[in-house]
């Protein structure tokens, strides 16, 4: 079978003259058994079908138009979606707390709130522009050995998320430059966003807007990257900063990441060191996490991930997790959906899961 | 013209040596002009324009990937729409009624509440996770002449599902196991599925838990299938169980379809006798129907419902269906959102459509 | 590359007959930079990266097949989306102001609200059901030079979709007539809509049921196109009538419009004046228009804008257009979402923006 763009009509009969024009439809689709469990009097643990265990379950639509003098235009629609009910996954229109509500119960619909954006670009990098991915969150989910996801996800994923609000992962309204590639192994990105509130002298009119950038360089079996950024609020800024590596040894990655953020006067701080390593058509995964705030009592967990992705083919993977938290400091987390007995406990979480690219 | 697949990149690269791997966009769209009216002193008649009078509207998206050895990895996107004014259609993400709410009118956005699953299949069967229809809903579906669509639709289908709740027809967090196609006529299949609460010894800790069975043997011009479900909850176990008939005679198609159901502490009970018969590049399909239970006056409908389907071609058709209903015991049922002007009333239902698929 | 339709394995099964039969996925992204400002006292302005400033964000599925003699049916899904941010757009059930609610902020999913339609056609002209355009809104869609979007939106549609609510440019459940082509140069059409309220002899019983009808003249260089609609409601029925030509004259086109609408007791009247001329591979657009009403004051605003599209390919185009509102008679509106500072003021707002279709 040759390989084969999704050519469409209108996109074909405007570009007879160059060929390297294309519309293509990808997804993941991810389902994961997730059972989770919790310590102290009055814990409950918890048995559910979640999704996204290994990979974002996904649906979108991009497409690269060749303008010629190497430059080109490109769109991008990704939706997230919920594979264990059929629900899709919402967004935030405005930076700021105000801009992400919550559905009610199985009436949240699809949208585009992964990334919507389009692009144009040539030899001098790329400008994007819309809802996009943050600089800083990539170090997240780059340089985690579980990927971001499932129970395995590092603290400085899951609790950061939860410390620093809306623009912690994603930021719509904005503006990207993205270096070329071929800077000799260095790579980097800035972005810039806007909370669209009205300029009317008030405190809080310049909340939601921010900036993120970060810079990497790629050297053979090494990679190292920093980002930083700044979403403004009355109440106080956000603060999210990081710098990873990576270093590459034969069938081992090794990987490291260290977090320093503010959410207003709260500092938070953690750090991810783990590693896979290839055995053929499968792969080991394990990380040692932590996240922790200065809020009072200083409550922290740390989180022990043990995994192994078993690739059926290029598409098709099955996968487990397990993983281990424990809480200090007050802090009262648990894995997959448990609850907790009070704080400063353990909890314990499994994944047993599927996914498909497409 | 050839058949063609619509082959993405992503898919083509990775499956080079393996032919038989495709991602399908599906879809159907069916308007239908819908009457209704009802009898008694109050009562109102509605004209609307409708959708799925023949065939459920919907919009998919669906792939298999070949993974040798006679293995194969799929997975199935599937939305409902309203094609009368654009709207999506909710689903359930718990089983229980906490798990779907009504969104504020015309702002539902699409789900893939139909069905979003991902499985692995090979010469011992198929296993399916995700939202998925529930075993017992396949009788009422296939052996309805008139589909379980449209004014037509048989009582156990419309009546029964507002008695039997959110896993009537689907359920969300399941886990499906289906025999393979090379049984001799044997067929069958059976889901488990999670309502997702916490383990708190709480009396509500397993609703929205369930499972249902569904097995049948199709041989020749007969085919007979039977299905039983419960879903738990504590306020009473919802049980669903049916048993259904094809005959297949000439240019006829008999079916028959008793209900047995149970919600708590009220009984449900009904059936479905009709058919279809082929008349060139049409169908005529008749069927009389009932649904009752045993809550106080035992209230019960009846159905009798005509139709004729004209095929313009395999995936163009126009149809129209009239319907008549009667109450007894207190039933206060209306065909095409008539108002009904009393308890034990009648009502008149008509639909006149157009159904595409591709 | 030669020209390819994206056929489906289903539709191209069962069209092996006729060649002319296709599914084509659609769409745009159009991102714009948005700046809005107002004079007065206590008026704000605000930046904004908002959408559609020349051409409206969309995605959409589309199939037609032929039947043979003639005949042909035929689908449109095509659902609007907000790229700045990736949620959907909502719309209307029924036609009425209880059919079209606001999602809370961040949860709007896709709809198909901008078009979800099925078709029959044939050398008789086409008819058409589901939700559409309505018929009036054509003509403030082709004859605004500035393509009735972004800042330079002319007053008719952005002030006439204020003063006359839901079905001012779409209807859900609605029946279309559209004459056939080849009527030497006649163009037209006409369309039904439901409210599907119950008729019970409420006073009501009929709100937003309505009906528009369109017809035009082409030929040459001459465009002329008159439309009237009206919509029933108890409070009041709301009529818009339009009138609109074009004259092409080399490089240059001209363009004009006169609305006359009714909302109850309160009239509409607006007019377009402008036109575009190319420059090789831009366009200069240009258009002075006017919206009011003879409620308390005889509200009313005037807007001046000038803009200019470069089109990097057929499908890709950068654009600025930059505008000057003047609001008379008590009326306060301002453009891109600045904050006015009191009636009878002005506002000036500036479109900066990116659009790629595919």
């Amino acid at each position: 079978m040759k390989k084969t763009v999704l050519c469409l009509a209108a996109l074909c009969a405007a570009t007879a003259a160059t060929a390297q024009s294309s519309v293509t439809m990808f997804g993941v689709v991810d389902a994961t058994l997730a059972y989770g469990t919790a310590d102290g009097p009055g814990s409950a643990s918890r048995l559910r079908l979640a999704n996204s265990g290994y990979h974002q379950t996904r649906l979108g639509f991009r497409g690269v138009e060749d303008l010629g003098g190497g430059m080109s235009a490109s769109f991008w629609l990704e939706m997230g979606l919920n594979n264990d009910d059929g629900t899709g996954i919402g967004t935030n229109v405005n930076n700021q707390a105000s801009g992400g509500s919550v559905a009610p119960a199985g009436t949240q619909g699809l949208t585009f709130g992964r990334r919507s954006t389009v692009s144009l670009a040539g030899s001098w990098g790329e400008l994007r522009v819309g809802r996009d991915y943050s600089p800083q969150i990539w170090n997240l989910l780059i340089f985690d050995p579980l990927g971001a996801l499932g129970v395995g996800m590092a603290q400085p994923f899951s609790a950061g998320a939860a410390t620093l609000g809306p623009t912690f992962a994603r930021a719509s309204n904005s503006f990207g430059y993205f270096l070329p590639a071929n800077l000799g192994g260095f790579y980097g990105q800035a972005q810039y966003y806007l909370g669209e509130n009205v300029r009317n002298g008030a405190a809080t009119e310049d909340d939601g807007n921010g900036a993120g950038v970060r810079l990497g360089y790629a050297n053979g079996p090494f990679d190292v990257a920093v980002a930083a950024s700044r979403t403004r609020l009355a109440a106080g800024d956000v603060h999210q900063n990081n710098i990873a590596a990576k270093w590459q040894l034969g069938s081992a990655r090794l990987l490291a990441e260290v977090s320093r953020d503010r959410n207003g006067a709260v500092r938070g701080h953690g750090f991810i060191l783990g590693g896979l390593y290839n055995v053929g058509s499968g792969d080991i995964r394990a990380a040692y996490s932590r996240y922790g705030t200065d809020a009072a009592g200083s409550p922290r967990a740390d989180k022990l991930a043990l995994g192994y992705v078993h690739h059926l083919s290029k598409r098709t993977a099955v996968y487990t997790t397990v993983a281990r938290l424990k809480n200090h400091g007050g802090s009262a987390q648990t894995l997959n959906a448990a609850v907790a007995g009070g704080p400063n406990g353990s909890s314990t979480g499994l994944d047993l899961g599927f996914r498909q690219t497409f």
